[in-house]
């Protein structure tokens, strides 16, 4: 530890701030948070592979919004980007069903692309980094049950390979930074992710599929469908809420720190399945299905809940937004978006 | 899953076979046990960063053996070794000491490294995969306590970092080996390693520097050190069983499972010095002191025993070595490995 500092809280107002994973879900929003908070720039760092326009569009015609096209496979991406960055937020992460479809890839992203956001941190004399950890790092199967808190250890036992990949991942995306904090005095506060959904939802995350693939069946009149019985648990987080959680991480004076970043209670596949129906309006019942083979699907056999009272205790944070409310949101956007589609059409 | 084959069994009679890390303790003692059971040919693959020639010198007249230098960062070299091997045993990796120092050649060649060498096996119809994993797949500190089986979960908390990146880096290893059997059908088997010993010992794995260490600081006539109180458990296995567990994991029909390979028992540190102090004869009685700031080393908190029923149900294997007489066989290894550098300078 280099002690050469009191305090590792980072202020949003004047500052300069670099979002990895920026044209994201999580990203988009973070950076209309940290704008609304008075944020000097924020750098929208990102490939675009997964990450669209589309998603940050409304941002456009901010002044202090900067789009930087790179990719954390390459150093001096990051290198120019984070000139004079006083915050980086790191999300740019392959997730289960990437991990599947292309460990190889999946694994670089994860691994070497965290090394190389560090690195570029170190040498750009980043005063905070925030990492986008996951649950994931609590694994799989029915060994996770409970409360989940930090120091929960990672089980894997007969999970699906690609999810004991992307748990591991980021496992050891985590360790880089502790390592960076122990040799190299690099503040971050390590944030794990339960499953965020809200506004901009993708397709990319094997739980939040849950969610829009409901909705869309609903939209087109057909049942819902719960694999198996649909008693697992699954723990969201919104996305706005997520987005606090991500500017809170800097402006505390926390450092070397993980907590999880969790929605107030969680629910089961079932549950939300309902929920997404009675939001909508919609007299269809869910139908129970067997898996398909060959896609990964993510269930647990214990209950669990993942506890967010660290995340407090650390950053002062808690969730605040109702998996009611926040599907509301989300079913609302999505229907927006729809209708705005078929306008333009 | 290919179903092409009925059994995953490769005999070692006449067959090929390439070791990955074959310049090492475990790859030399491998390769001298699949040439006494009538192996055809066994190419020794190793860049020579941490293998050396002293340790297969012993094998160099034999016609059988082939040395390869090599490097898993480099697919075409692989490509090239492997080629009409029947089985591989892959062993090359940086351990804890080397992964704390660098983390990022660590990490490229525990699981970049790992990549690779499946990538030629599929590519050149290698019949069986033996992939050395290690008991740092169960982490460390208090929560690793009892009977560690292979469904035990991975704790991290508190941990080093660079402990944590090994053992995270071996469960993507192991990970990496069930996608491609499922994808792929590679038949593969994994044995987790408990801490290795034997005859041409060194001094990069952090459990074992307890032995050589002792031994080293005996010889000098200086009082052997045990950091703390020496009550943490460690479990070795002696490296001729070890090597009677590759050669088995090829000749059985299991494939597509990890099994702990460990000795009869577990020892704390404390009784390990002094087994040490009893079998070289000396007077002087261990020392305790404080760890030193800076250097790995590895504690648990718990008691525990790394069981090995299912390295016998699978592949038909038990250690045959108490610590004792492996600890005998090293240490006379060392004195006339001393009494010969001594002779010839």
């Amino acid at each position: 530890m280099t002690g050469a500092r009191v305090s590792a809280a980072v202020p949003i107002a004047g500052r300069r701030f670099v979002v990895i994973g920026g044209a994201s879900l999580v990203g988009s929003t973070t950076a209309d948070l940290l704008l609304a908070r008075g944020a000097g720039e924020v750098v929208l760092f990102d490939n675009f592979s997964f990450g669209s326009r589309e998603a940050i569009r409304h941002l456009a015609d901010d002044p202090r919004v900067r789009v930087f096209q790179g990719d954390v496979m390459r150093l001096p991406d990051l290198l120019a980007a984070l000139e004079a960055a006083d915050g980086v937020l790191h999300l740019a992460a392959m997730m289960t069903i990437s991990m599947d479809r292309d460990p190889w890839s999946g694994l670089d992203v994860n691994i070497r692309g965290a090394q190389n956001v560090i690195e570029a941190c170190l040498v750009r004399g980043v005063r905070k980094l925030v990492f986008a950890s996951s649950n994931a790092v609590y694994g799989y199967g029915p060994g996770v049950a409970g409360d989940l808190v930090e120091d929960t250890p990672f089980h894997s036992a007969g999970a699906p390979p690609a999810a004991v990949l992307y748990g591991a991942s980021k496992i050891i995306g985590e360790q880089l930074c502790r390592q960076a904090h122990r040799k190299h005095g690099l503040d971050y506060v390590v944030l794990r992710y339960s499953t965020v959904y809200g506004e901009r939802q993708h397709y990319r995350a094997a739980n939040a599929l849950y969610i829009v693939e409901t909705h869309d069946r609903i939209k087109a009149g057909l049942r819902p469908r719960v694999i198996g019985d649909g008693a697992e648990t699954k723990h969201f987080v919104y996305v706005g809420d997520l987005a606090r959680a991500n500017a809170m991480a800097f402006e505390a004076a926390a450092t070397d720190v993980a907590v999880n970043v969790s929605g107030p209670e969680p629910i089961t596949t079932l549950a939300l399945v309902e929920l997404v129906c009675e939001l909508t309006g919609t007299t269809l019942r869910p139908e129970h299905v067997e898996p398909e083979a060959g896609k990964v699907r993510l269930t647990s056999g214990g209950a669990f809940r993942i506890d967010h009272a660290a995340a407090e205790r650390a950053i002062g944070w808690r969730p605040e937004v109702s998996m009611r409310e926040g599907l509301r949101r989300l079913l609302a956007w999505r229907d927006q978006g729809a209708a705005t589609v078929q306008a333009a059409e």
